[in-house]
């Protein structure tokens, strides 16, 4: 009865679709990736971009959190207004407005950068000079995933030279984001990188790394002093095919309405591409999980309507039936509906409009 | 000289990445958009869910529609607030959350809102005895786009007299939203519809077709009376590959910067999945279409990373450069990013933070 209850409850007060996070599934979630973390010695830095609210990046700093995480200045300075004092920026930050932000954030957090060129490290010295306080700038080293980071050892060993060279910055050690299960490239880059280093008299203890499926590879990176994880405390589909979630593990879940019956095989949601968005990974099929109704699909989008395939349903959702979706990405559904609903058992707590949503720069 | 005048003021004023709009490009997709209708004799009640604006949507206005077009009630109540005051919500409401907010902007705006099943025209009877006033329902139907929409006429024919026999409802006519050039389906439909709804003495003149593509088939409806088109205020790359828009017809294009160079085929832009989203159609190949490197492919995304594949590029992009991206579908990015940059030729006129942003609901 408690989540028909619940889903009643949201009907009439909140309407849908509405981003449903169940608190005690959340607090479930952050005790378990603090826990991972301590187990490893590892300091926990958890990415906000997942959930880009204050109240809940409270809740990480409060079970343990050493900082947080964050992929955007705007990110950072909503997190900063909320209480951070200690923040990663693990983006190549460049340009005149993104230094001046950064210098005047300087002033209120201990802020650690992230560099994977020569043009980033000479513009974040300006930022450095502009808060006459030191910057801390970490090398962001690509060792298999094929996103940013330098590629090469002799990159970063340039890279490190340079930043060590440059009045106002400070080494900040390395940032990884390894593939899954691929520990030793990342820690034959990282020996060399540092054996180099040393040799001219320049050294670092510090070695981040992040992605919540890399929670369970804790251990496997000689010398990791800390880890970034987003997803971890919302969980999704992605997290579940990864094998890090189960089910009861998702904390959000996306209430919406079946709207629309065309004919016995099509249904529509009131939740499409501008709630759920479009993303999928892991091979994933459809667009997102229904609880009461594994064997729907969500099959495709328009902008407001989610396309249901219900051939292979034998109870079949009816007009006005709400229903639970746990969507394939989380983190992309929170950054653009930006109000989410926390609830316990069957009781609405409170709602947020979480502070950083859309932050896109 | 303007193009890189107004790159070097966007990222000084505004930084990157920045979603902007050229007002002059918008002035005339505007036109165009009315002077298609006014040609074909049919009434421009343009989508608001595109640009979510209300200077834009006032623009409209002024240029000759006759009312707008919403999906959500949420983008009805910003618009009403922004002066609309004949609004059309081409998606089914239901639940009581939804009837008394409805009710609500009946006091301030001609509402008529679209039905396709029994159980949303029962829920809208409701809307209408609470605020005291007729409320008109137009009859969704679906000729072949697999939406929402009844999908047989004997639907349509039902829904039609339920609606003529309820108290406080009017038959606002039908909706349609029919792929391009399949216009003979949908006449079938609509003329089989209306013979024998007038067989019972209930008639109605009111024809409501959709979609920026159809507005090059305005014609092709027998007894159409209006048309919603959303994209055509800005275009976009599926707009070009529809046929509809050229490159200088987007008005909106995505300033963003190159943040690294991962080797010699390889860079990222400021831009991921939460600027540009991930969207295709029209078989169109990578994430968006950058104007000064046209052989450039935004082959994938991370969250805030657009990854550039440069394999086919003579010219490749630096660090620091910033480019820009005409995106595959406007209407998400704009919904997600919210805030516009408008611009005449090298000048910034002025930025909005657009009122109807993620209104899920």
């Amino acid at each position: 009865m408690g989540i028909e209850t619940l889903k009643q409850r949201i009907a009439r007060e909140i309407g849908t679709p509405a981003l449903v996070v169940d608190l005690d599934v959340v607090e479930r979630n952050i005790a378990k990736t603090q826990g991972l973390c301590d187990a490893a010695g590892v300091a926990n830095r958890p990415h906000i971009k997942t959930h880009k609210s204050n109240r809940l990046m409270q809740m990480q700093l409060e079970a343990g959190a050493k900082g947080i995480t964050c992929q955007k200045l705007g990110e950072a300075e909503v997190m900063a207004e909320g209480g951070a004092t200690d923040i990663f920026i693990s983006y190549n930050l460049l340009g005149d407005e993104k230094m001046a932000r950064l210098a005047r954030l300087m002033q209120d957090a201990e802020m650690t950068v992230a560099a994977d060129n020569p043009l980033v490290v000479t513009e974040l010295a300006k930022a450095a000079a502009m808060a006459g306080r030191e910057l801390r700038v970490r090398i962001e080293c690509d060792t298999g995933r094929k996103r940013a980071g330098v590629e090469t050892t002799a990159e970063a060993i340039a890279l490190g030279r340079m930043i060590a060279a440059t009045p106002g910055l400070k080494l900040a050690g390395l940032m990884v984001y390894p593939p899954e299960n691929a520990a030793d490239v990342t820690n034959a880059f990282v020996a060399e990188v540092k054996a180099v280093l040393a040799g001219d008299g320049i050294t670092f203890d510090e070695l981040s790394s992040g992605g919540t499926p890399n929670l369970l590879n804790l251990g496997s990176l000689k010398g990791q002093t800390e880890h970034r994880a987003g997803t971890s405390i919302f969980n999704d589909r992605m997290m579940m095919a990864a094998g890090f979630a189960s089910q009861e593990d998702c904390a959000l879940t996306v209430y919406t309405t079946v709207v629309s019956r065309g004919g016995p095989e099509r249904g529509i949601l009131d939740a499409g591409s501008k709630t759920l968005t479009t993303e999928t990974g892991w091979d994933l099929k459809g667009h997102g999980f229904i609880l009461e109704h594994p064997e729907a699909m969500i099959a495709r989008f328009a902008e407001e309507h989610g396309m249901l395939d219900l051939s292979r349903c034998n109870d079949r959702p009816v007009v006005g039936e709400v229903v639970r979706v746990i969507p394939n990405h989380i983190c992309p559904v929170v950054n653009v509906v930006g109000e989410l609903v926390y609830v316990r058992g069957d009781e609405i707590i409170s709602t947020e409009d979480v502070a950083a949503r859309g932050k896109l720069r």
